[in-house]
């Protein structure tokens, strides 16, 4: 059986375990209704695989929340009182190229470094989700990644500076944002494109209707 | 050298030859200020190849409108008013599966049609852009297309309908929107992701940078 979103909606309490803004727009786009609550624990990593960092760390700040919120049963929380069961997303985005992991820029100068190293080749973008959904006293939890290459025309210097003083990059994996002024600059991708953006809505589509039909 | 957005409003008027809000958005998203002027003309295709066919009604759109645009100059329009050299940008986007070319659904039957031909394979979308860059009394003219491969996942017949139901098929090449809910079910794409939306905006950049640098 597929279940659309509006009984998604209707049967589960969903809970983004993420201040993104990108994926609050992606899940809304899906027609999905939620509440946002930021995971707040330290991200520990034990891992250098770009895919299993980003798999890691969506499953603390899934965990973490789903956990949260269950410690607030009986204060009765908001999430709770609907009494309806949970499914908590987590997710976690990393740039990496040659390697090496690219985090959000500290600073303006560090924006300017990773997009120099972005442009003229391809890098890879990993997203990881991690989705716990209640079921009675226990629950489910699978957590995946998704891949995307992203190709980037060369760009001079003076291009990379402009781009840096828009601002878009800073809060942002690799400095760029795809779905904004950088758009210009990316010759092509292969793979999911809502995964650059920062949350791989088909593939965590299936993965959790396999486990509401399970 | 690279001209930046904000250069090219000032010293360009840009007119957009095509009352699509999907690719107005794109160009918004891109910085540009232009004026939408839509091309009347009938669609005149000579074409089965759906690379041409694209190039070819792009090209139809940008030169009626220019054309349009420069019959008006001794009524001093707007567009003239301003004292400027024009842009005017043209394009097509076409959706090929199996060399057959799926345009705007005329009905939801046609719809479910176009999505039940889709659903679990790869197709092709093609983007035409046709740029007219005026150049003293004459105009310098590039038309170009892109291709991007869209996988899409399998689909039930309930979650097509479902989809068909939400109406955001109809306007559409194909029967869909990737930017909208169908993004659920597209599992990756090898390419340009705006092109799918309609309108390959860094292949547009960089040819308009090699005509204005010409």
């Amino acid at each position: 059986m597929d279940i659309i979103s509006e009984e998604l909606n209707q049967k589960y309490n969903i809970v983004l375990a993420s201040g993104s803004p990108r994926r609050k727009e992606i899940l809304t786009q899906a027609g999905l209704d939620f509440t946002v609550i930021k995971s707040e624990g330290e991200e520990v990593i034990t891992n250098s695989d770009p895919s299993m960092v980003t798999m890691e760390l969506s499953r603390q700040k899934a965990i973490e929340v789903y956990d949260r919120i269950n410690g607030t049963y009986e204060a009765s929380s908001d999430i709770y009182a609907k009494e309806k069961p949970i499914i908590v997303i987590g997710s976690d985005t990393v740039v990496a190229i040659d390697g090496q992991i690219l985090g959000k820029p500290k600073d303006e100068a560090e924006a300017v470094c990773m997009i120099q190293k972005l442009q003229g080749r391809s890098h890879s973008v990993f997203t990881g989700v991690t989705i716990v959904l209640q079921s009675g006293e226990a629950e489910n939890t699978v957590t995946f990644a998704c891949e995307t290459k992203v190709h980037v025309y060369p760009m001079s210097n003076q291009e990379i500076e402009n781009y840096v003083l828009t601002g878009e990059p800073m809060d942002k994996a690799g400095a760029y944002g795809i779905q904004g002024l950088f758009a210009k600059y990316v010759e092509k991708i292969e793979g999911d494109y809502l995964n650059v953006v920062g949350f791989p809505l088909s593939a965590f589509w299936r993965e959790l209707q396999k486990m509401l039909n399970r």
